[in-house]
């Protein structure tokens, strides 16, 4: 097995996310763990880096300096995984970047337009891969719904309904010692966005893939209902996109009942389809005029771009660490395919990248300007 | 049985919604239909009246003859049914209350905002009791899920997501033959509003029943996608609420999938609940930090409020009929309330009324008004 | 409007099922109930037929008077309701068929096979139609299941899972004075099947009605959960049917969290099909090697014979009382055809008669005698 | 991080378990793959064994080989999983347990029942873990039932209902080039049971694990839909358990529209449960009297039992994956326990064991022989 060796930029103990970036990489036996800068703390970082067990030289206090003494090894990491708040993507993607390491890094972008702009010259500088984790992009379903709206099987695309709604910070729980929600609701960390970027932007982003669509303008009205909350934690959106369609996109952060009830419906002249995240095994399919369809991941109505990125039988279902499994098998393809020469840009596939990663901050620079502007429509 | 004598308007045999008010009339044996002038084409009113049995006297050409006739009989009706379509409804409604007959009539509650004004000055004049179909606040649990915000269950509101879609005008059933879609699509026979008019208003008629909230603004983006259709058949709506709620309206007739769709979502600072109308015998509700709950119509969480209009068994569905009866079964008191002397408004008890019409035909003049303004934020 | 006049035997005020019998005649307008015994007390049977309107003369003592009396009048009932405990269906359709008066009888068909067999001889000595309402085969979906099957859309029948659970005796409570449990419970009022003789036949015929199949033998284990309980609350029954189809029956009456959750699941050569009564307005196929449908009633993939028996669009959702109203409705054409002349077991068309009855019969017997004999097959 | 060395007993390339054992090794870093003997075929044991990374002299061309030299090696492997058709379970198991190599062996237990007591003895000589993949017993939610039963929140458990259906084998699949089919219709590779022993074992295991109830004795009706197939295919057994305790069993291979359908319903004296792999990260439970329950997986309802093996957060599905490794890290948990001299049963906790797959093989057996005798109760 050839694997890629892979550093980690965060992800310390008590971090959600750095433990799914990890589980999903070891899944389909691609990628193995070998350097980390794991958290901010260093104390904290060569404790994280033991339990584990990475080599101690190999643990990092910094991320500067594990791009630098990385790029020095000959067995340095080939990638390197960004699980930070979203102030320290853009700098630690440059680090790594530049030194022609590839970067799969959590999503939004950045927290900042400017950083933004930063990262994206720093992708067009540099041949490495740049992956952003919009993980439910990775779900066999979903890419299964990309492919029926590619091939016309819903017709002229009219109507999107996106939303994402959760129900975690219903309560003061950033005033309660939750790691997560503190960082989340401190726009130095976060960028101007709350729930709009932290979850609208899953939101937005599935509607993108699916329908292949590019967002026109929105109209936005941002509200934080958590007292003394700096950003937002409930955010409606109108959405008109290129060619006409219009949607509706919700997220909300207080929503009681709503775990990650992220879900997608779109409709054209010939169909309809949903989708959602929390039972992620089906997929609801109108054709106009017959009776709906639920297709199941690997079932009979399973197409190949589905199968493709699936790994057991229908009726066994797969969750959400495979869905985030194929981004990361996906992102191995593409690394090894340009370690052998192939064409950067094309060798992502449909993989969400940098691209993807600037439209999600277009969408939460344009709510927050739109709802700052009563809910003006703003263009995209 | 002492049966209140009704009267119905429109109605006749090709009409949807005249069989459904007949139905609800007859679930608990409360009316007994007389008279009617079932259609606006006389010799199809003759042959309808007797299709149901009326007395060829009192089958009439025109509401204005059943009026007049039936208010000099002894045995003329106590009550009228209006179904025919909204432009007709003003007139129709006056010519009865006028004369002191009770009226229920369907909804929206005009046409125009001038015919709703001439209508709220006809109730104020008149002793009669004037009912609005919004039939979906008959259903049992949406009774208990007005009990529930009201009795503090939800805390403080905070989101309201309504939806109502369907899929019937996906294609252009308005130009072959299909008479429901016709009149629906003409704005002389409609009204401003198309979807946003004939089941928008439903969206927003629960959404107020079941929160006990007011609309404060709304901004609203609606659009016709049928080729020529000159009303919208997809409304996306903003809303803000008295109090500081906010929320989001989808209506579409272009929804493939989508039969009679509409959803109801509320959420507090204490729980959350959701219903939909296609499976109306379960109703979520989740106290924030604890497991949903599935509450059945007549099961071990369903209250008084839903109880007292619920027929049979936990388990044994009632539906669109039953809960429309409720509607008539409520009017039925009322009427005999005020026949014995009893306030009419207080006899109304929760019963849709002038207030609910006129609350949907703002609702529906600021949603056009705002979406002909860029979507700007409109008062209510 | 030609109505049927309707007698009624049983149903006073605190029945439950003489309610739902008085609904379901009404709903469609073709019977109205002149006269009644409406309880074996005169005292209720007099205040329960002044409750509902019956004309004091015609609000009898007892069931022989009024089929006497009745029968003797012009304008005299032309068909019964009868919805006693099941030791009075015998004696009671037996003084109404003897006099040409069409009846209407509740499952199951008595308490006695002795009975049984006497009814089978008043049915065939008169000219009046019989009717049992195993009311579940007039659900618009089980009549559209029971057609596809019969068109071979699921090739050869091999399984038949067919299942009725409740929970409401999960305590004692025909000891609480729960009227319902305490004539269910009594082996001289019931017969002598307790679960299996009040919903387990439900679930044999609704298998049969289905699959179109004569049941075998069978394989019964029954059993009293409940303290001192005489009669089964629980049964487990295995099926064999002619033709070599197999199949399982559960009833039960002691299942926390079970309603009304009559379902069947049936699997042929080319495809399966389940339908669940608590949600009845979904039918869901699967097409082997195709992705599973969801038939909706009135809905795209509705057939004819669904069709024939649904009042309103799909999305708006028909229950229980519709579907006992399609028995009703198919009752009052069997009637008029037969009073016009027509053959009457032509006339009965689907409707479920005397020989569904003996059916049943012969399944209650069969489960009795082979749950004793330590669940021995069974010839049925 | 210290990794079990671990090496694998057949799983080569076209073999579905074998693959989800590596998944479900991987996930929690476990285990390392290190050696194999992957196939009976020896270039195919190779080919695999490179395509799986594996260094080339520990690709094995059998088990004998694998164990003696694995056995014979300071960094030989610490446990395997045995991952062939039934017949070989017994062998190979042993080979290892004679060599204190700790063994995870897919279930059924064994072909035979003289390969089960073979088996028995070898664990009980041994000083080794040995692990059955009742994969099922994972599923964090399943184990929360565990415990909801142990502690009583459902009363005294009066009616068990278990099912497991697929459709994979409706048509004649083994003759087909299916070789997932051809193994499991012979006898000589599969034993006795057909559906049965591969997931009507699951579905009894996962009955037995949930109400921890020992059963008694049981009549079963198994049955070949397929044309010329040896072993059944489907199968309707009753089972009675110790304390009276009544329930049925259902497992098919011939039910279009199930995919793996594994479904476990428990009622007792104060609640019912019911759970469902297809979607297993939601939990119902109906406390007799109350509104049923959903819990979710690390949702509010979630115990600890539950949350101890669950790795994201509630509304990110865990699947069948995740399920399968917590069974993987039950085992390294005890296997490191036991290398730390704990004692070998109390390591194993809730694992499935030796003795859970001699309950399997004596509920084949039971299932076998009642059958054979036309039902008969059968102890077990």
């Amino acid at each position: 097995m050839d694997r890629i060796r892979l550093g980690m930029v965060g992800g310390g103990t008590d971090a959600f996310i750095g433990a799914v970036h990890r589980i999903a990489s070891r899944i389909d036996d691609r990628f193995e763990l070998v350097a980390g800068a794991l958290s901010s703390t260093p104390e904290k970082a060569r404790t994280s880096g033991a339990a584990l067990g990475l080599a101690e030289d190999r643990s990092y206090g910094t991320f500067e300096e594990m791009a630098e003494r990385e790029a020095g090894r000959d067995d340095g990491i080939e990638a390197v995984s960004i699980v930070t708040p979203n102030h320290v993507h853009a700098a630690a993607a440059r680090a790594f970047l530049e030194r022609g390491i590839h970067v799969i890094c959590d999503k939004p972008l950045t927290a900042t337009q400017e950083d933004a702009e930063a990262l994206r010259h720093a992708v067009a500088d540099s041949k490495a891969v740049f992956v952003l984790t919009h993980n439910y992009t990775g779900y066999p379903l979903v890419r299964q719904a990309r492919e029926m709206v590619a091939q016309g099987d819903l017709g002229e695309i009219r109507v999107v309904q996106a939303e994402y709604p959760q129900d975690w910070m219903t309560d003061a729980v950033e005033a309660a010692g939750v790691k997560q929600a503190e960082w989340r609701t401190d726009p130095a960390r976060s960028g101007a966005g709350g729930s709009i970027g932290d979850i609208g932007t899953h939101a937005y982003n599935l509607a993108c893939f699916v329908t292949g669509l590019k967002g026109a303008e929105l109209a936005a009205d941002l509200h934080s209902f958590g007292t003394g909350r700096k950003l937002d934690d409930n955010a409606h959106v109108m959405l008109r996109f290129d060619g006409g369609a219009r949607g509706m996109l919700w997220c909300s952060q207080v929503a009681p009942g709503c775990e990650n009830a992220l879900r997608l419906r779109v409709f054209g002249t010939k169909g309809g389809l949903e989708w959602a995240q929390e039972n992620p095994n089906e997929l609801w399919f109108t054709p106009h005029g017959e009776a709906t369809r639920r297709i199941t991941r690997m079932g009979a109505g399973a197409s190949d771009a589905a199968n493709a990125v699936s790994r057991v039988p229908p009726g066994h279902p797969e969750g959400y660490l495979e869905g985030f499994a194929n981004i990361y098998g996906g992102a191995a393809d593409a690394i090894r395919a340009v370690q052998s020469g192939a064409d950067r840009d094309a060798a992502l596939g449909l993989l969400p990248g940098i691209g993807a990663g600037l439209d999600g901050m277009a969408f939460i620079g344009a709510c927050v300007r739109s709802s700052q502007d009563n809910t003006a429509w703003v263009t995209l």
